[in-house]
């Protein structure tokens, strides 16, 4: 099959890598529908993380099931399904609990699976999901092909954004303050509008991404940004701060400003991975009593509840994908998200 | 009047200092029945925090209305009050959403009011209590002398600990760690025990601390620390974290042990003064979806709801307090808690 590979901080090539097989029997082989490029895929991409090896890139896909191994119970050959970025087994303590994301059992995509397995990265042609019954959600057909985009979308960005604003408690009334304009970030503008917020408030300085932005419910934008986008904030709030802010990018200067942005009492929903030095500053949160909460998200948990939305086009999730290519052409995405150029990418293996 | 001052770390005296008068017409003068010694005053003691000048000590007070200002209205001479840690107008934003301990208008024993104007600390003789309507709580009279100390210990600890549980979300049915074995742990574990929590594991290795935190409702004690602490903690509850953890000292070793005993998706609640180089390690929370929040306790909020609980019996949270010496002997006070001679010490001027 081809597949997408980093060799070094820029250098991604589409190449010829063998077909992944059924390793154990609760495997299933997903011939992959769409893919997608991650804004953490970017960390390495750009060498912030460190690249020890050539990386399988990609985390993200929705596709036709091909074969399951002899323990799969829940899926079958030709069913369309979601595979969330980390793979579970549903039925742990964590899993239970709806942390799918902390499961005992936890894998993750061109890494290793919880038996040490090696797996293949989502952007390519084939997948090999372990723990199937546990990782994969299956959609029921017939379903518009016009909603792959949305469908692609809760695998992780609106899982994500979602489990940003479920872990800042928002709510019906809330006021909430989304730190980070990319694909996450205005998940979190659609998942905080789906959930009742009163106010969303994106801080944005790129017209694409905030008239997106304003599509997916934010009622203000603010280009500001440190003391100055605290001040706009306020200004706009008759003097007060936020309920609540996503933080949805995962630097130090992105949680300062989320910290920043809310009263006392409020609460900072975090989930931009923590690869670019984000820390917590007590001497911040203490005096003030702001809670943090957030992490991984469970993508597993939360689907089943944001899949009958997409599908009724209740939220158009997949309105982040703003550039679409084949997968021959992964390099050229990449370099578009890592330019800005586009808010999220998808791709296509050829059919 | 007489009153406590730290001069320099470990050298308290009681000194001959001006009466306090009222100064603004929210003001009242109150006679002091009972002051004690805080764990946080021992950071200045032992030096641990910087002493620029002579500190006024002592925030926590119950006592006799002497004064008010023209425009108190709520507190009248001859109640029986008691004083939360921090002064408040309870009307601000803030105050209204239970966050006193964030007040616009936030005064501070010891040190300045919302105005500028200098406060006394509450180990002495009198106190002006600033914004004293938003301030202070009325005990109606009568009462046993005997609920003294537990009226006292809402002023801060008996409040600190219940937010501390408060902040974890700790509710019937949950599985509790305490960290640290001070009075306020120890208020944490009551108030972890009171609010429904199936179990409460103390960490004390003080024999005397623990059997208190056994008579304060907790259902196991460990000893260990660090690892092996979490080891037994998890031994105890067959392989699995607590779902909460109250973090009730303030340094980056309790804080670790806090996070550290929690299961993924489980919550910090954290009240130790951080002080002492406490810290929030993103990279341990991140993967974990491990919530923290707390910091300075709104005691003014939780006060109503304690308060009936003290008075009727029903929480003896006075237990705290295992030493009590004359207001004169404050020195000998502060070295038995800092000598772990004794958890918390009440302090009587005479009367």
């Amino acid at each position: 099959m081809k597949a997408a590979f980093l060799h070094a901080p820029g250098d991604v090539r589409v190449e010829e890598a063998p077909d992944p097989v059924i390793l154990a029997p609760t495997d299933a082989i997903v011939r992959v529908t769409a893919a997608c490029v991650c804004g953490s895929d970017l960390w390495p991409y750009r060498g912030v993380s460190k690249i020890r090896r050539t990386l399988a890139m990609g985390h993200e896909l929705v596709g036709l099931v091909e074969e399951v191994g002899a323990e799969v119970t829940t899926v079958k050959p030709g069913d369309f399904v979601i595979s969330p970025f980390t793979f579970s087994d549903n039925s742990c303590p964590s899993c239970r609990r709806g942390f799918q994301s902390a499961c005992d059992h936890i894998g993750f995509f061109g890494s290793r699976d919880s038996q040490g397995l090696a797996t293949v990265g989502a952007q390519g042609e084939l997948a090999r999901i372990p723990l199937a019954d546990g990782s994969l959600i299956v959609v029921r057909a017939p379903f518009d092909q016009a909603l792959v985009p949305g469908l692609l979308s809760l695998s992780d960005v609106m899982s994500t954004g979602h489990h940003a604003a479920v872990s800042a408690e928002v709510g019906p009334g809330s006021v909430v303050v989304v730190v980070g304009d990319g694909a996450v970030g205005l998940s979190g503008v659609l998942a905080a509008s789906r959930l009742g917020a009163e106010r969303v408030i994106a801080m944005s300085r790129h017209q694409d991404r905030a008239e997106l932005a304003r599509a997916f419910g934010a009622t203000d934008v603010v280009a500001e940004r440190g003391a100055d986008g605290i001040a706009a904030i306020s200004a706009l709030l008759g003097g007060e701060l936020a309920d609540a802010a996503l933080e949805c990018v995962g630097t130090e200067e992105s949680m300062d400003q989320a910290i920043g942005s809310v009263r006392p009492g409020g609460r900072v929903g975090y989930v931009g991975v923590p690869a670019g030095g984000s820390r917590l500053p007590i001497q911040m949160l203490f005096p003030r009593n702001i809670t943090v909460g957030g992490g991984t998200a469970p993508a597993r948990h939360y689907i089943p509840e944001l899949l009958p939305d997409v599908l009724s086009g209740a939220i158009d999730p997949g309105r982040v994908f703003d550039l679409e290519l084949p997968l021959e052409d992964a390099a050229e995405g990449y370099a578009a998200m890592d330019e800005r150029r586009a808010i999220k990418v998808l791709l296509r293996p050829a059919a």
